[in-house]
């Protein structure tokens, strides 16, 4: 049986994993009779952001790992912990988490880096070869870690000239597309960067989920 | 177009509403073509679970309608500000929210009560004789609201014969079935007090969902 595992960064569009892009990820995956494992780094949040105002809780702190856990179930590890020749490929959903607690690209932009155990982990299965589906604003990693990493983050033109800038090839895609790098065995999906609703972000997640199942050797 | 409410109690399985129950929920009403709005109470959360450790923090406090939000991408409205005459129907997912925010079930079994903004909330669709679909753990509440309400809370013996002891008729069901009570307009479902994977829970909630929107009048 085929193993999956999937990178999470918190539990919030705004702070952490895109909360429907993970889900819709685990049920495409659960779909295609495949196994998967979450993961998390044990880190602190950049912050909190109440949801409900959009709004920064200076007073509050909280763990990525820890928030992770919320969607899926408890059943998240951390991401140290990850021995990257139990599983044939990473799905990483998107969310302002990929960008704040997984790397630091919505405050420093094309100077980013990623978090250093989350780049250990995303450099391990660039290494091996093995297929890795980003989606949302999580592609932006890519060209830190995959040399003329092809991807999308959907059609802001400004966001893929960063990309571009970074190193990257960025491909213009519609939200139930998906853009592919067979060099790099890299999946991309714009997900909530372009969906006006559910459905149609799950349209995109399914085709990358399926896609990098199927580039698994 | 038709309209449907959602109710949230929070985010996460242990003290809010779970979040893949919820996610699916909304996933099955976009792709019936149906408009959704999520509601909350706004109140405080009975307390808080981390959800690595299954422990209760004791020094954190969180609100039901703010972290709601986390699953509705800031799209939720607080319960008190709902006209049920603008909604065709109601769903309310599961998860320890169900029983520890929207009703005190977790703590007083079947001398349980439901919170008072909530219990207007969920008579106004009785009396309305709206359809309305309950999962997992949440039609534990139905007793209390509909006369000989009938449902499943899966194939707990102990659970369903407090449900009876509460007034209801129980009925057991696997997990990828639903019991409607035809008189009431109530769809029931077992979701994650049955199921091993998110597949598997999604098939119960889409029959669910399906049900509710063909029995808008």
């Amino acid at each position: 049986m085929k193993s999956i595992a999937v990178l999470l960064s918190g539990c919030g569009v705004f702070d952490g994993t895109e909360v429907h892009e993970a889900v819709l990820t685990l049920l495409a995956l659960a779909r295609a009779g495949v196994k998967y494992q979450c993961f998390a780094p044990n880190i602190e949040q950049m912050h909190v952001v109440n949801h409900l105002t959009g709004e920064v809780a200076n007073d509050e702190k909280r763990n990525v790992l820890v928030e992770s856990a919320r969607i899926a179930r408890g059943e998240v590890l951390n991401a140290v912990s990850l021995d990257i020749t139990q599983f044939d490929a990473l799905i990483v959903p998107g969310g302002f988490g990929a960008a704040k607690n997984l790397s630091n690209f919505a405050t420093n932009g094309s100077d980013c880096s990623i978090s250093p155990i989350v780049e250990t982990f995303l450099r391990e299965f660039a290494l091996a070869n093995k297929p890795v589906g980003y989606m949302c604003i999580a592609p932006m990693m890519l060209p830190l870690i995959y040399p003329n990493a092809k991807g999308t983050i959907g059609t802001d033109s400004e966001t893929g000239h960063i990309f571009n800038e970074m190193g990257g090839k960025h491909f213009s895609a519609s939200v139930v597309d998906i853009v592919v790098d067979e060099n790099n065995k890299v999946v991309t999906t714009p997900a909530y960067m372009l969906a006006n609703n559910i459905a149609e972000a799950n349209e995109g997640i399914e085709k990358l989920v399926n896609k990098v199942i199927e580039m698994i050797d």
